[in-house]
């Protein structure tokens, strides 16, 4: 076992795009557990849209990665030593470690996986943070009934390709919104969507009309601007927006493009809600259980998109941003 | 009684602001009611924000005002004379009957009122459309509870006016946004809302600070654009937004301005929901009883801005669109 651990930290608070000098590359040597605390092996380390988020100043739902520190992330490993009696070597927990190799948490911040149910990728995905972002997103403010027409954008992504799934076994129509052939194909083929509209094809408009005869009944917005303003002109009476993030916006520079056609909400008598996926933290083994039966049974596909070596943090996260992903992207950490 | 309607027609589809040649003003004899029919001679025309819009083509909850027709409003009236068994002449109704001195309408589309309990002007008002709207919007949509922060724009309106006042009576503190001193002494001191804010001090993000510490748990918005946005900047988690009108934004040439802080939603877990009162049509009787007790004991006050004459239309409703109403803008029709 090395005693030394490698770390990517925020070194300037981006502008605009992420680039290479806004990280540092850093070793320091292996820490120690105290009492409560585990030593975890990272393996994988979840690459989310909201990382973008953490790395602003400023308000929001959970406080910025400090200049210096070791860059926040979800990311799921093996525990080598636990001074918590919850924990032993051996076991695998998810949990926000960082971008690094090893992490000390204390046990209370720790869950515990069974990689015999599932890969531990998957915990990380459908049946991690952005298979709940899915589940309670959908299900709970969306509230699909049978027959509707279900939108969701970004969704060849960890998050859209899982609504999508999820309102076909609830009886809805699932309508995909992705960038490019390929991923529509896929949304289509491997995921069982109803129906795909290519973004970047220039016809949202009118594809959107086509796909939705009878208007969107819920739309899950994963990425704001254009796609979210045409999707608002074809909301059904009583629609839900679902906002669960805006990737198009998180870079900008200049104020974010709010949607011009809100008013859509007053003319249909429709709804917009946000929501971040800790607000269900406590009801996370109801949507994991219904998942991982779902899993199970072949009725759901979890797909991930798994880039190898620690090193690449920062090119990988930024295909998020510019659409270079299917399915949740993971950073698998080599060696140890 | 003359022979001879007077009508306001819609002549052009206007671009921006009213202006008097979208108006022809025409006369005609005066019709006869059909089996099932009644004659009403109206006597107060409601001018409200909406009417802006049912003049634009386009898709709506409504269809558009056609070219060459009578401009569509609610009117309260008096029956004189009746072919429909539920009217007699002398009764008092209101109904969409149009900016123009004598309608007539289907028995089945008016409703009678009672002046005894209420000046008929205030059918046209807090026990009207208006009322309506704010009693549904705030308590459905809304649910005010004890101790929270109730903030309305377009607050010395005829809708604003009563949001704020319920919110008082249901427990919570409200804070009103208003165009001008005048205004804000008005519903503090006439009307008992906890704060005013006057958005013309062009200080609005530290007012917002200042009257609402706790964060905006409920906004009923009226106005839409840059109040609207700052606004969201100071939403509580969990609040709800209601989106009722957009007063700045229906004169609009170029694209509406939308939230541009519209992720507050996201980071706040927070609604945004719109709504049109009809909506609530089979609960305005619970809406009007409750409301007509609250007028009777002297706990919500209703306040009408009455301007006279049939001819003064165009340039009346033309107040509404620039502030120069306080409560609820009605027309008196002289004459008859």
């Amino acid at each position: 076992m090395t005693a030394v651990n490698h770390q990517f930290r925020l070194d300037a608070r981006p502008v605009g795009m992420l680039k290479a000098s806004d990280w540092e590359y850093t070793e320091e040597a292996l820490p120690e557990p105290a009492d409560g605390e585990v030593l975890v092996k990272i393996l994988y380390i979840s690459l989310d849209p909201a990382m973008r988020g953490w790395c602003n100043e400023g308000r929001s739902y959970i406080p910025p990665v400090g200049i210096g520190d070791v860059m926040r992330a979800l990311a799921a490993g093996e525990v080598i030593a636990s001074k918590h009696p919850d924990f032993a070597a051996g076991d695998h927990v998810t949990g926000l470690l960082g971008v690094q190799e090893y992490a000390v948490a204390n046990g209370a911040a720790l869950v515990k996986v069974d990689t015999a149910l599932a890969p531990l990728p998957v915990y990380l995905s459908t049946l991690g943070m952005p298979g709940m972002t899915a589940y309670f997103g959908l299900l709970d403010i969306g509230k699909p009934q049978e027959g509707e027409t279900v939108v969701v954008s970004g969704a060849a992504g960890a998050v859209g390709g899982v609504v999508g799934q999820i309102a076909k076994l609830k009886g809805a129509r699932a309508i995909g919104i992705a960038g490019g052939a390929e991923k529509c194909r896929y949304i289509i083929e491997e995921l069982g969507f109803d129906g795909a509209i290519d973004y970047k094809a220039n016809n949202l408009d009118e594809d959107l009309h086509r796909e939705c005869p009878e208007g969107i009944h819920i739309y899950f917005d994963n990425v704001g601007g254009e796609v979210l303003d045409a999707a608002l002109v074809r909301l059904a009476r009583h629609a839900r927006v679902i906002i669960c993030g805006a990737i198009s916006q998180y870079n900008a520079t200049g104020p974010v493009a709010g949607p011009a056609n809100y008013l859509s909400l007053l003319v249909n008598s429709a709804s917009m809600t946000g929501f971040v996926v800790t607000d269900y933290a406590s009801r996370y083994g109801e949507g994991a259980q219904e998942m991982a039966q779902w899993l199970a049974a072949g009725e759901l596909k979890s797909r991930e998109d798994i880039a190898e070596g620690l090193e690449l943090f920062p090119e990988t996260l930024d295909r998020l941003f510019s659409g270079g992903n299917t399915g949740k992207l993971v950073l698998a950490v080599a060696g140890g």
